[in-house]
Protein backbone atom coordinates (compact mmCIF):
# COMPACT_ATOMS: atom_id res chain seq x y z
CA UNK A 1 0.00 0.00 0.00
CA UNK A 2 1.08 4.02 -0.88
CA UNK A 3 -0.29 6.45 0.69
CA UNK A 4 0.05 9.63 -0.82
CA UNK A 5 -0.46 12.21 2.05
CA UNK A 6 0.88 14.95 4.07
CA UNK A 7 2.39 15.38 7.81
CA UNK A 8 0.35 17.80 8.93
CA UNK A 9 -3.11 16.89 7.09
CA UNK A 10 -5.37 15.43 9.27
CA UNK A 11 -6.93 13.43 7.15
CA UNK A 12 -3.66 11.60 6.23
CA UNK A 13 -2.82 10.96 9.94
CA UNK A 14 -6.39 9.37 10.22
CA UNK A 15 -5.40 6.78 7.68
CA UNK A 16 -1.80 6.44 9.32
CA UNK A 17 -3.25 6.16 12.75
CA UNK A 18 -5.88 3.06 11.34
CA UNK A 19 -2.98 1.02 9.37
CA UNK A 20 -0.76 0.80 12.30
CA UNK A 21 -3.67 -0.03 14.47
CA UNK A 22 -4.57 -2.88 12.00
CA UNK A 23 -0.20 -3.43 11.97
CA UNK A 24 -0.42 -3.09 8.26
CA UNK A 25 2.97 -1.88 6.44
CA UNK A 26 2.36 0.66 4.33
CA UNK A 27 4.89 3.12 2.05
CA UNK A 28 4.10 6.78 2.11
CA UNK A 29 4.95 9.37 -1.04
CA UNK A 30 4.69 12.91 0.38
CA UNK A 31 2.63 15.30 -1.24
CA UNK A 32 3.63 19.19 -0.69
CA UNK A 33 0.52 21.03 -0.15
CA UNK A 34 1.78 24.36 0.00
CA UNK A 35 5.14 23.86 -2.21
CA UNK A 36 5.00 24.65 -5.91
CA UNK A 37 1.43 25.78 -5.37
CA UNK A 38 0.39 22.92 -3.94
CA UNK A 39 1.72 19.61 -5.57
CA UNK A 40 -1.98 18.19 -5.45
CA UNK A 41 -2.76 20.04 -8.25
CA UNK A 42 -0.47 18.57 -10.41
CA UNK A 43 -1.47 16.96 -13.71
CA UNK A 44 0.07 13.71 -12.07
CA UNK A 45 -1.06 13.94 -9.10
CA UNK A 46 -4.98 14.98 -10.49
CA UNK A 47 -4.57 11.54 -12.33
CA UNK A 48 -4.36 9.87 -9.47
CA UNK A 49 -7.29 11.77 -7.21
CA UNK A 50 -9.48 14.10 -9.76
CA UNK A 51 -10.12 15.82 -6.64
CA UNK A 52 -6.37 17.08 -5.68
CA UNK A 53 -6.99 16.25 -2.08
CA UNK A 54 -5.08 14.26 -0.01
CA UNK A 55 -4.87 11.32 0.97
CA UNK A 56 -5.32 8.85 -1.73
CA UNK A 57 -4.39 5.03 -1.13
CA UNK A 58 -2.48 2.76 -4.31
CA UNK A 59 -3.22 -0.74 -3.33
CA UNK A 60 -3.93 -3.42 -6.22
CA UNK A 61 -3.59 -1.61 -8.70
CA UNK A 62 -6.37 0.51 -7.58
CA UNK A 63 -6.73 4.35 -6.27
CA UNK A 64 -8.70 5.07 -3.03
CA UNK A 65 -9.74 8.02 -2.22
CA UNK A 66 -11.62 10.34 0.73
CA UNK A 67 -10.48 8.89 4.04
CA UNK A 68 -13.94 7.75 5.62
CA UNK A 69 -14.22 5.42 2.03
CA UNK A 70 -10.35 4.79 2.94
CA UNK A 71 -11.00 3.29 6.76
CA UNK A 72 -14.63 1.26 5.69
CA UNK A 73 -12.68 -0.17 3.46
CA UNK A 74 -9.87 -0.95 5.97
CA UNK A 75 -11.98 -1.99 8.09
CA UNK A 76 -14.15 -4.62 5.32
CA UNK A 77 -10.82 -6.03 4.66
CA UNK A 78 -8.49 -6.23 7.30
CA UNK A 79 -11.47 -6.99 10.28
CA UNK A 80 -8.45 -7.48 12.93
CA UNK A 81 -8.16 -5.66 15.87
CA UNK A 82 -11.72 -4.48 14.44
CA UNK A 83 -12.02 -0.22 14.75
CA UNK A 84 -15.87 -0.69 14.87
CA UNK A 85 -17.77 -2.51 17.58
CA UNK A 86 -19.81 -5.90 16.94
CA UNK A 87 -23.24 -4.60 18.05
CA UNK A 88 -24.71 -2.21 14.67
CA UNK A 89 -26.52 1.05 17.61
CA UNK A 90 -22.76 0.85 18.67
CA UNK A 91 -21.39 1.26 15.50
CA UNK A 92 -23.85 3.76 14.28
CA UNK A 93 -22.91 5.94 17.58
CA UNK A 94 -19.18 5.45 16.98
CA UNK A 95 -20.04 6.53 13.36
CA UNK A 96 -21.98 9.57 14.29
CA UNK A 97 -19.22 10.60 16.36
CA UNK A 98 -16.49 9.88 13.52
CA UNK A 99 -19.17 12.48 11.23
CA UNK A 100 -19.24 14.79 13.88
CA UNK A 101 -15.40 15.53 13.50
CA UNK A 102 -15.33 14.65 9.47
CA UNK A 103 -18.69 16.35 8.20
CA UNK A 104 -19.29 19.40 11.19
CA UNK A 105 -15.33 20.48 11.84
CA UNK A 106 -12.45 19.57 9.43
CA UNK A 107 -14.22 20.56 6.14
CA UNK A 108 -13.93 24.24 7.42
CA UNK A 109 -10.56 24.20 8.08
CA UNK A 110 -9.51 22.76 4.79
CA UNK A 111 -6.72 25.19 2.94
CA UNK A 112 -8.68 25.97 0.10
CA UNK A 113 -11.68 26.99 2.53
CA UNK A 114 -9.01 29.19 4.31
CA UNK A 115 -7.64 30.74 1.01
CA UNK A 116 -11.14 31.34 -0.01
CA UNK A 117 -11.63 33.57 3.36
CA UNK A 118 -8.33 35.77 2.56
CA UNK A 119 -9.06 36.12 -1.41
CA UNK A 120 -13.00 36.72 -0.47
CA UNK A 121 -13.36 38.42 3.03
CA UNK A 122 -9.80 39.57 3.56
CA UNK A 123 -8.49 37.52 6.26
CA UNK A 124 -5.07 37.21 7.43
CA UNK A 125 -3.62 34.30 9.17
CA UNK A 126 -4.86 35.50 12.89
CA UNK A 127 -8.79 35.61 11.05
CA UNK A 128 -8.41 32.41 9.63
CA UNK A 129 -7.26 31.02 13.10
CA UNK A 130 -10.17 32.16 14.76
CA UNK A 131 -12.56 30.73 12.17
CA UNK A 132 -11.21 27.38 12.61
CA UNK A 133 -11.19 28.15 16.28
CA UNK A 134 -14.73 28.56 15.92
CA UNK A 135 -15.32 25.49 14.39
CA UNK A 136 -12.61 23.44 15.96
CA UNK A 137 -14.43 24.60 19.82
CA UNK A 138 -18.41 24.41 18.91
CA UNK A 139 -17.27 20.58 17.18
CA UNK A 140 -15.29 19.10 19.60
CA UNK A 141 -17.64 20.40 22.64
CA UNK A 142 -20.12 18.20 20.58
CA UNK A 143 -17.98 15.20 20.71
CA UNK A 144 -17.95 15.76 24.57
CA UNK A 145 -21.30 16.28 24.66
CA UNK A 146 -22.03 13.00 22.73
CA UNK A 147 -19.68 10.88 25.63
CA UNK A 148 -21.29 12.24 28.40
CA UNK A 149 -23.57 9.52 28.90
CA UNK A 150 -21.69 6.80 28.27
CA UNK A 151 -19.31 4.95 30.86
CA UNK A 152 -15.53 6.54 31.54
CA UNK A 153 -14.29 4.15 29.87
CA UNK A 154 -10.45 4.45 28.70
CA UNK A 155 -10.81 5.29 25.39
CA UNK A 156 -14.33 7.08 23.66
CA UNK A 157 -16.69 3.87 22.94
CA UNK A 158 -14.57 0.84 25.04
CA UNK A 159 -11.22 0.15 26.32
CA UNK A 160 -9.61 -0.21 23.33
CA UNK A 161 -9.14 2.68 20.34
CA UNK A 162 -10.87 2.38 17.39
CA UNK A 163 -12.61 4.52 14.69
CA UNK A 164 -13.81 7.50 17.08
CA UNK A 165 -9.49 7.94 18.23
CA UNK A 166 -8.87 7.72 14.46
CA UNK A 167 -10.67 10.85 13.88
CA UNK A 168 -10.68 12.88 17.26
CA UNK A 169 -6.83 12.62 17.98
CA UNK A 170 -5.96 14.36 14.27
CA UNK A 171 -8.78 17.02 14.95
CA UNK A 172 -6.98 17.66 18.42
CA UNK A 173 -3.97 18.49 16.60
CA UNK A 174 -5.40 20.66 14.27
CA UNK A 175 -7.05 21.99 17.18
CA UNK A 176 -3.76 22.41 19.00
CA UNK A 177 -2.35 24.14 16.26
CA UNK A 178 -4.90 27.00 15.96
CA UNK A 179 -4.57 27.87 19.70
CA UNK A 180 -8.10 26.13 20.64
CA UNK A 181 -8.26 25.76 24.68
CA UNK A 182 -9.72 22.12 25.45
CA UNK A 183 -9.72 23.01 29.28
CA UNK A 184 -13.46 22.42 28.45
CA UNK A 185 -13.48 18.90 26.93
CA UNK A 186 -11.79 16.92 30.07
CA UNK A 187 -13.18 13.41 28.32
CA UNK A 188 -11.57 14.20 24.94
CA UNK A 189 -8.25 15.20 26.80
CA UNK A 190 -8.16 12.05 29.02
CA UNK A 191 -8.83 10.10 25.48
CA UNK A 192 -5.95 11.81 24.16
CA UNK A 193 -3.43 11.14 27.25
CA UNK A 194 -4.82 7.19 26.93
CA UNK A 195 -4.42 6.95 22.95
CA UNK A 196 -0.80 9.40 22.99
CA UNK A 197 0.24 6.67 24.94
CA UNK A 198 0.08 3.87 22.53
CA UNK A 199 2.99 3.20 19.69
CA UNK A 200 0.94 3.40 17.05
CA UNK A 201 -0.36 6.71 17.59
CA UNK A 202 2.89 7.87 18.37
CA UNK A 203 3.93 6.69 15.53
CA UNK A 204 1.64 8.10 13.35
CA UNK A 205 2.01 11.54 14.83
CA UNK A 206 2.74 14.67 12.23
CA UNK A 207 6.10 15.33 13.75
CA UNK A 208 7.16 11.71 13.51
CA UNK A 209 6.64 11.38 9.28
CA UNK A 210 9.41 11.58 7.05
CA UNK A 211 8.05 14.98 5.07
CA UNK A 212 7.78 16.83 8.75
CA UNK A 213 9.07 20.32 8.70
CA UNK B 1 -38.66 4.67 13.15
CA UNK B 2 -39.68 8.40 13.45
CA UNK B 3 -37.39 10.77 11.32
CA UNK B 4 -36.59 13.97 12.87
CA UNK B 5 -35.98 16.14 10.25
CA UNK B 6 -36.82 19.40 7.99
CA UNK B 7 -38.08 19.16 4.27
CA UNK B 8 -35.39 21.21 2.94
CA UNK B 9 -32.11 20.05 4.71
CA UNK B 10 -30.21 17.96 2.47
CA UNK B 11 -29.21 15.11 5.08
CA UNK B 12 -32.93 14.88 6.17
CA UNK B 13 -33.62 14.16 2.28
CA UNK B 14 -31.04 11.24 1.96
CA UNK B 15 -32.45 9.76 4.81
CA UNK B 16 -35.97 9.69 2.90
CA UNK B 17 -35.05 8.93 -0.33
CA UNK B 18 -32.45 5.76 1.71
CA UNK B 19 -35.71 4.87 3.36
CA UNK B 20 -38.03 4.50 0.41
CA UNK B 21 -35.43 2.47 -1.63
CA UNK B 22 -35.25 -0.09 1.11
CA UNK B 23 -39.23 0.44 0.68
CA UNK B 24 -39.41 1.29 5.24
CA UNK B 25 -41.74 2.76 6.34
CA UNK B 26 -41.19 5.72 9.05
CA UNK B 27 -43.00 8.53 10.55
CA UNK B 28 -41.30 12.04 10.23
CA UNK B 29 -41.15 14.82 13.17
CA UNK B 30 -41.00 18.13 11.84
CA UNK B 31 -38.12 20.24 13.18
CA UNK B 32 -38.00 23.68 11.71
CA UNK B 33 -34.69 25.00 11.40
CA UNK B 34 -35.29 28.81 11.18
CA UNK B 35 -38.88 29.29 13.17
CA UNK B 36 -38.62 30.06 16.99
CA UNK B 37 -35.19 31.07 16.79
CA UNK B 38 -34.07 27.44 15.59
CA UNK B 39 -36.14 24.06 17.43
CA UNK B 40 -32.96 22.07 17.28
CA UNK B 41 -31.78 24.26 20.18
CA UNK B 42 -34.29 23.48 22.46
CA UNK B 43 -33.54 21.05 25.28
CA UNK B 44 -36.24 18.63 24.37
CA UNK B 45 -34.32 18.79 21.17
CA UNK B 46 -30.85 18.48 22.76
CA UNK B 47 -31.91 15.68 24.92
CA UNK B 48 -32.37 13.32 21.48
CA UNK B 49 -29.30 14.97 19.55
CA UNK B 50 -26.44 17.22 21.86
CA UNK B 51 -25.19 18.14 18.40
CA UNK B 52 -28.66 20.19 18.19
CA UNK B 53 -28.62 19.06 14.46
CA UNK B 54 -31.24 17.10 12.04
CA UNK B 55 -31.43 14.46 11.48
CA UNK B 56 -32.28 11.98 14.32
CA UNK B 57 -33.29 9.01 13.95
CA UNK B 58 -35.33 6.93 16.56
CA UNK B 59 -35.48 3.48 16.60
CA UNK B 60 -36.46 0.73 18.96
CA UNK B 61 -36.01 2.87 21.78
CA UNK B 62 -32.45 4.48 20.41
CA UNK B 63 -31.58 7.50 19.08
CA UNK B 64 -29.20 7.76 16.10
CA UNK B 65 -28.08 10.98 14.70
CA UNK B 66 -25.68 12.27 12.09
CA UNK B 67 -26.87 11.29 8.30
CA UNK B 68 -23.60 9.19 7.23
CA UNK B 69 -23.99 7.19 10.15
CA UNK B 70 -27.68 6.41 9.89
CA UNK B 71 -27.14 5.59 5.99
CA UNK B 72 -24.61 2.85 7.22
CA UNK B 73 -26.52 1.28 9.99
CA UNK B 74 -29.78 1.21 7.57
CA UNK B 75 -27.49 -0.83 4.81
CA UNK B 76 -26.17 -3.30 8.06
CA UNK B 77 -29.52 -3.75 9.37
CA UNK B 78 -31.97 -3.76 6.09
CA UNK B 79 -29.32 -5.52 3.56
CA UNK B 80 -31.82 -5.41 0.57
CA UNK B 81 -32.14 -3.59 -1.79
CA UNK B 82 -28.29 -2.78 -1.38
CA UNK B 83 -27.45 0.12 -1.28
CA UNK B 84 -23.51 -0.19 -1.70
CA UNK B 85 -21.77 -2.95 -4.11
CA UNK B 86 -20.84 -6.21 -3.20
CA UNK B 87 -16.86 -5.59 -4.20
CA UNK B 88 -14.84 -4.06 -1.34
CA UNK B 89 -13.38 -1.21 -4.13
CA UNK B 90 -16.38 -0.50 -5.83
CA UNK B 91 -17.93 -0.02 -2.52
CA UNK B 92 -14.53 2.24 -1.52
CA UNK B 93 -15.64 4.26 -4.96
CA UNK B 94 -19.44 4.45 -4.32
CA UNK B 95 -18.24 5.47 -0.32
CA UNK B 96 -15.47 7.78 -1.50
CA UNK B 97 -18.04 10.14 -3.91
CA UNK B 98 -20.45 10.51 -1.30
CA UNK B 99 -17.91 11.37 0.97
CA UNK B 100 -17.21 14.09 -1.59
CA UNK B 101 -20.47 15.54 -1.02
CA UNK B 102 -20.68 15.12 2.71
CA UNK B 103 -17.25 16.50 3.66
CA UNK B 104 -16.57 18.77 1.12
CA UNK B 105 -19.75 20.43 -0.26
CA UNK B 106 -22.74 20.27 2.41
CA UNK B 107 -20.41 21.11 5.56
CA UNK B 108 -19.95 24.34 4.33
CA UNK B 109 -23.73 25.17 3.01
CA UNK B 110 -24.47 24.63 6.96
CA UNK B 111 -27.32 26.94 8.11
CA UNK B 112 -24.74 27.58 11.36
CA UNK B 113 -21.58 28.70 8.99
CA UNK B 114 -24.28 30.80 6.71
CA UNK B 115 -25.28 32.66 10.01
CA UNK B 116 -21.57 33.13 10.52
CA UNK B 117 -20.92 34.50 7.18
CA UNK B 118 -23.22 37.11 8.23
CA UNK B 119 -21.80 38.26 11.92
CA UNK B 120 -18.05 37.95 11.47
CA UNK B 121 -17.84 39.05 7.93
CA UNK B 122 -21.17 41.14 7.33
CA UNK B 123 -22.23 38.84 4.64
CA UNK B 124 -26.27 39.11 3.62
CA UNK B 125 -28.39 36.94 1.78
CA UNK B 126 -26.29 37.38 -1.55
CA UNK B 127 -22.68 36.99 -0.41
CA UNK B 128 -24.17 33.96 1.58
CA UNK B 129 -25.44 32.40 -1.47
CA UNK B 130 -22.43 32.79 -3.55
CA UNK B 131 -19.79 31.42 -1.20
CA UNK B 132 -22.57 28.35 -1.38
CA UNK B 133 -22.44 28.50 -5.44
CA UNK B 134 -18.80 28.34 -4.75
CA UNK B 135 -18.32 25.11 -2.91
CA UNK B 136 -21.33 23.50 -4.30
CA UNK B 137 -19.62 23.90 -8.02
CA UNK B 138 -16.29 23.13 -7.08
CA UNK B 139 -18.01 19.98 -5.60
CA UNK B 140 -20.22 19.07 -8.20
CA UNK B 141 -17.50 19.36 -10.76
CA UNK B 142 -14.87 16.95 -8.89
CA UNK B 143 -18.00 14.68 -8.26
CA UNK B 144 -18.28 14.95 -12.26
CA UNK B 145 -14.93 14.02 -12.53
CA UNK B 146 -15.04 11.37 -10.42
CA UNK B 147 -17.36 9.50 -12.62
CA UNK B 148 -15.36 10.09 -15.77
CA UNK B 149 -13.50 7.12 -16.98
CA UNK B 150 -16.37 4.81 -15.28
CA UNK B 151 -18.99 3.36 -17.88
CA UNK B 152 -21.99 5.89 -18.65
CA UNK B 153 -24.35 3.55 -16.91
CA UNK B 154 -28.21 4.92 -15.61
CA UNK B 155 -27.12 5.29 -12.33
CA UNK B 156 -23.73 6.83 -11.18
CA UNK B 157 -22.38 3.58 -10.25
CA UNK B 158 -24.71 0.80 -11.73
CA UNK B 159 -28.33 0.48 -13.28
CA UNK B 160 -29.81 0.76 -9.95
CA UNK B 161 -29.79 3.99 -7.53
CA UNK B 162 -27.53 3.44 -4.18
CA UNK B 163 -25.62 5.42 -2.07
CA UNK B 164 -24.50 8.16 -4.25
CA UNK B 165 -27.79 8.53 -5.61
CA UNK B 166 -28.83 9.30 -1.71
CA UNK B 167 -25.88 11.84 -1.36
CA UNK B 168 -26.21 13.29 -4.85
CA UNK B 169 -30.02 14.48 -5.48
CA UNK B 170 -30.12 16.82 -2.35
CA UNK B 171 -26.74 18.36 -2.77
CA UNK B 172 -28.36 19.03 -6.44
CA UNK B 173 -31.48 20.23 -4.91
CA UNK B 174 -29.62 22.90 -2.13
CA UNK B 175 -26.99 23.60 -5.65
CA UNK B 176 -30.33 24.66 -7.45
CA UNK B 177 -31.77 26.88 -4.38
CA UNK B 178 -28.26 28.93 -4.57
CA UNK B 179 -28.58 29.55 -8.57
CA UNK B 180 -25.71 27.24 -9.38
CA UNK B 181 -25.58 26.79 -13.02
CA UNK B 182 -25.35 22.99 -13.45
CA UNK B 183 -24.32 22.66 -17.09
CA UNK B 184 -21.03 21.57 -16.81
CA UNK B 185 -22.08 18.63 -14.56
CA UNK B 186 -24.06 16.82 -17.81
CA UNK B 187 -23.35 13.04 -16.14
CA UNK B 188 -24.96 14.28 -12.80
CA UNK B 189 -27.77 16.02 -14.36
CA UNK B 190 -28.43 12.61 -16.57
CA UNK B 191 -28.35 10.96 -12.70
CA UNK B 192 -30.45 13.25 -12.25
CA UNK B 193 -33.40 12.88 -14.23
CA UNK B 194 -33.14 8.89 -14.14
CA UNK B 195 -33.15 9.04 -10.13
CA UNK B 196 -36.71 11.75 -10.13
CA UNK B 197 -38.52 9.59 -12.64
CA UNK B 198 -38.67 7.00 -10.13
CA UNK B 199 -41.43 6.90 -7.07
CA UNK B 200 -38.86 6.60 -4.28
CA UNK B 201 -36.99 9.96 -5.03
CA UNK B 202 -40.14 11.65 -6.02
CA UNK B 203 -41.82 11.03 -2.78
CA UNK B 204 -38.44 12.10 -0.99
CA UNK B 205 -38.85 15.16 -2.63
CA UNK B 206 -38.58 18.35 -0.18
CA UNK B 207 -41.81 19.65 -1.95
CA UNK B 208 -43.61 16.61 -0.95
CA UNK B 209 -43.17 16.66 2.52
CA UNK B 210 -45.60 17.96 5.25
CA UNK B 211 -43.64 20.52 6.55
CA UNK B 212 -42.60 21.99 3.22
CA UNK B 213 -43.61 25.82 2.53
Amino acid sequence: MRLHGYWRSSSSYRCRIAFNLKGLEYEQVPVHLVRDGGQQHTAAYRALNPQGLVPALEVDGRVLTQSPAILEWLEEMHPAPPLLPADPFERAAVRAFCAAIACEIHPLQNLRVLAHLGSAYGQDQDGKFAWCRKWNGLGLAECEAMLAHRPATRFAFGDAPGLAEVYLIPQMFSADRFGLDLTPMPRLRAIRAAAESLPQFAAAHPKAQPDAE
